[in-house]
């Protein structure tokens, strides 16, 4: 129960897949690649934005601090990017060829970062002040539309007909991350959310962004539907991988990996996937979890809980079975994301970096 | 002076085109074929949305009321769907080809009231609260985003290479919208305003979402880029014209006839182009106005300003000449609209149509 312990490994998921030093080594080589190519074409869309939306978006992205002064962000672990570059590889075609589908799926991710942001009130984000904190709302809503807007512009001005099919996958995404995030902003105000629509939110707010980065750069280099399906599956089901880890390591992360507080979500009182777990469980500790938190929703001093009050409950959680549950989740999720490859001939150094992908995706610290 | 008085007629914009009774007729005809050819589309494809936001929309788009029960709303003059089903019929196809082109065209305006609404602070539109007003800003940046979406998915579904050039355009024509948005934003916090800027932003807000009407059905029949291109120079300059009669009618507009207050824009302070020219004439009575415009934006006071204090600004306006060079410009724009259709080979029932709409948007008195 000490934050500090990575909440993964603890438990196990990953185990048997996860690869050594060697392998960790390529996969982080992997996001430096997709970082590296996407960019400098990430950079000069957004350049193209009119003042003052250019300036606040170099902000959001962390490419310029408040002051305006360059500065070299923390632009997030660039999961996408190199999954996009990766599905290119899988379809036959050069990395490069998925480079304008990690822009694009880079671009959706953030205009739903700058909307959420301000939707849920959340006043930091990467060690920052979000958007609509230092440039107002007005700000936050416009350069997102401003982002959405320029994500179908990237693909389309491709002016090819796999382009067309490509921003059509990725519409569906959107609509579904729009989903997800209604559903997310629905269930704050029900007392009891059960596990199957916790998944399906975090399906829509995770997965479908994560299909769509793992089948884009496929369809940009001419594979049929099928295929990108089948990616599309590898993706969703690594989303949903991605997300339990999220939800382990919103309350049990190590806020110096995290750069969360510690109980972050707890904090947040967000019915994350170890929570609603827990309460679907049933048993003393289920019980008695269910009555702080129905308390902890009318409490007025909330913000001033102690540690020790949200370790307490943080107890509770795993006392009840929500945290191995959620591990065990983790573990499902990848073993079907994994078994998805199976059916897509591709070639085999490609198959082990998207294992190697997702074997990080479930060990991560962060 | 009097706000009764309709304000082009005046000024006889649009004399000279104008047309008599039957014209009308026929033009009011058009509107209604628009509508009615392109409203069940629109609303099958928001019924696709997830609750809570398809009644969201649902009580945006004026069919159901506060309390859910239906209703007979106000939709706007629906200019876009007539223009998208002429601009098919313009390529030789059919109307009915044009009509995902209307439901495309009609969500990206609806994705930014909704958004505009939220951003200006605006409580009313077409005589009702507004959706921040009722149901929260998240609801109101959420439904927008996912009009916005929705706006893409109806066109590319369609799954030809047309949908994705039509897509392309609309596109394009959103990322003006967003402009213009940003511009209108920052000009109120400016106390000078160009006119060149005014128009500037008018072409972003109006200008372009009308262009893109106008050649989204005929790129969907099939039309070449150059037929669309030219196309768009109509609808660009009809946008400028509509707008320099919506900024006429926000100042002089008969309340009963706009639904809107008197003095409606001097209420909200807009720089629009009367201001702007009025302010630009040089002077005794621009003198005047600029004096007392500079004191207002300072006033506490400025909500419990009489109707005189508002009619002595808009005689100013007017003495200035801001009045006659705003008709004036409805008038060159309407000139310059008109004569691109010359470039321009269709039918010429379609050309007499597209001019005879232009004519009513410019003696339009709502």
């Amino acid at each position: 129960m000490n934050p500090g312990n990575p909440a993964v490994e603890n438990t196990g998921a990953g185990a048997g897949t996860a690869g050594g030093g060697t392998e960790k080594a390529d996969t982080l080589a992997l996001l430096e690649r997709g970082r590296t190519l996407s960019t400098p074409v990430l950079r000069a869309a957004v350049d193209r934005l009119a003042a003052p939306m250019d300036t606040v978006a170099a902000y959001h992205f962390g490419w310029i601090d408040v002051d305006g002064n360059p500065a070299d962000g923390d632009g997030g672990k660039a999961v996408r990017p190199a999954l996009a570059l990766l599905s290119a590889e899988a379809a036959g075609a050069p990395a490069e060829v998925g480079i304008p589908g990690a822009v694009a799926v880079e671009l959706v991710h953030n205009f739903s970062l700058l909307h959420d942001d301000l939707m849920d009130g959340d006043e930091q984000r990467r060690h920052r002040d979000t958007v609509w904190k230092v440039h107002g709302p007005a700000q936050a809503i416009l350069v997102g539309d401003a982002l959405f807007a320029l994500a179908n512009e990237v693909l389309l001005e491709l002016g090819t007909v796999d382009a067309g099919r490509a921003t059509r996958r990725l519409t569906t995404a959107s609509r579904k991350l729009i989903d997800g995030q209604a559903q997310d902003i629905s269930y704050e105000h029900r007392e009891r959310v059960s596990v199957q629509e916790c998944l399906e939110m975090e399906g829509n707010k995770t997965g479908a962004l994560l299909a769509c980065a793992v089948s884009i750069g496929a369809v940009l280099g001419g594979a049929d539907d099928r295929t990108a399906d089948k990616l599309e599956e590898y993706g969703y089901h690594l989303g949903l991988a991605f997300q339990a880890v999220d939800d382990l390591l919103g309350i049990w992360g190590d806020p110096e990996s995290t750069g969360k507080q510690t109980w972050s979500d707890l904090r947040q009182r967000k019915k994350s996937l170890p929570v609603v777990a827990a309460l679907a469980a049933g048993g003393p500790a289920c019980e008695e979890l269910a009555r702080l938190l129905a308390a902890d929703a009318k409490s007025n001093d909330f913000e001033n809980f102690s540690e020790e009050e949200f370790a307490h409950r943080a107890a509770l959680i795993e006392a009840a079975g929500g945290r191995q549950w959620t591990a065990d989740e983790a573990r499902r999720q990848h073993a079907i994301a994994v078994r998805a490859l199976d059916d897509v001939d591709m070639p085999q150094r490609v198959r082990e970096q998207l294992v190697a992908l997702a074997d990080f995706v479930v060990v991560r610290k962060r």
